[in-house]
């Protein structure tokens, strides 16, 4: 497998089919990455992210403007409920365990396993912020598997199973991604 | 089957697993269905939407401060593409042929067949309409098809394959969601 960079242009299609998400962000060398279920897509190129206030993770992206969506795998399942259930305000070594890597220009760890990785600039919007917990960003860079996402498509059919994206329930209760299903016409033209 | 509520506060978990949606509005007797992928939750009880200003339905629910997002199956999939296809403004008759039906006390009209309903109301923020198409509602009321949703829960494994929920890449390509995987612990204690 090799990482390769998506197209910023096609990089929606990553989060379109509502994945789980993790979410990583740095502030002067202080990381964490979190679990969030409530990220999608804001507009073309944008991402909307619910942040509750409680999370240490937050407060690096209040500190820093940026985060990075990862579209988390099966083989990542107990990763995401590990980052979900654990705080680094009362474990700072919470994150020290996790295979994480970096992206040349970008000081915010990657968890290693992911479908995919967006690095995300925050354009404030300081009352829906504050209000809702609701933060909206610009997608600046993104990368995938080329196992599973390359030329713009997700390629599940063809990638192993431990590749599919995660959808998250409630209670432990997760669903990946299942079966495709082509039509010669859509919305889109692409 | 029957159509039965979702208690407002499990109604989050309808859209948590990132299904395409479709939406649908009503004002003053004229209505219209959409098909949207940019849907997902606000926050507790919150949906965020995604409506470009050149959707009829958009229209609607600037007028009437109400909409409803649907959560279409397999067996709709021809259908969120019509929907998406189509614009009530060239093309009036839109909607005549969708098999529609309406709950009590809304006057919106629901597509038969989704798997689920939420009735959502508008909160108001005109900056954010505006300036980035985003549309942040209260869910206020839902319902599912219990062969799919039951007891604040999908149980897609017990219900027949065309229930499935959708969820669209780009292109006419879909996904349907799949396996699904159960932990006994996780963020959530629910």
């Amino acid at each position: 497998m090799t990482i390769q960079p998506v197209q910023i242009e096609k990089a929606y299609r990553l989060l379109q089919i509502g994945p789980t998400t993790m979410i990583s962000a740095q502030h002067k060398g202080d990381a964490d990455v979190m679990a969030a279920a409530w990220v999608g897509i804001g507009g073309p190129n944008k991402v909307v992210a619910y942040l509750g206030t409680q999370s240490y993770t937050r407060q690096l992206i209040e500190k820093s403007g940026y985060f990075v969506v990862h579209v988390p795998t099966v083989q990542q399942m107990e990763t995401v409920l590990y980052v979900g259930e654990h705080s680094k305000s009362t474990m700072p070594d919470k994150i020290d365990s996790l295979p994480l890597f970096y992206q040349e220009d970008y000081d915010i760890p990657m968890v290693e396993g992911s479908a995919a990785w967006i690095v995300c600039k925050v354009l404030p919007n300081p009352e829906q912020e504050k209000e809702h917990d609701s933060f909206m960003a610009e997608m600046v860079a993104a990368w995938s598997d080329d196992r599973v996402f390359r030329n713009g498509h997700w390629e599940f059919d063809s990638a192993p199973a431990e590749l599919r994206t995660v959808h998250y329930v409630a209670g432990g209760q997760f669903f990946a991604i299942g079966d495709g299903f082509k039509f010669d016409h859509g919305p889109g033209q692409d």
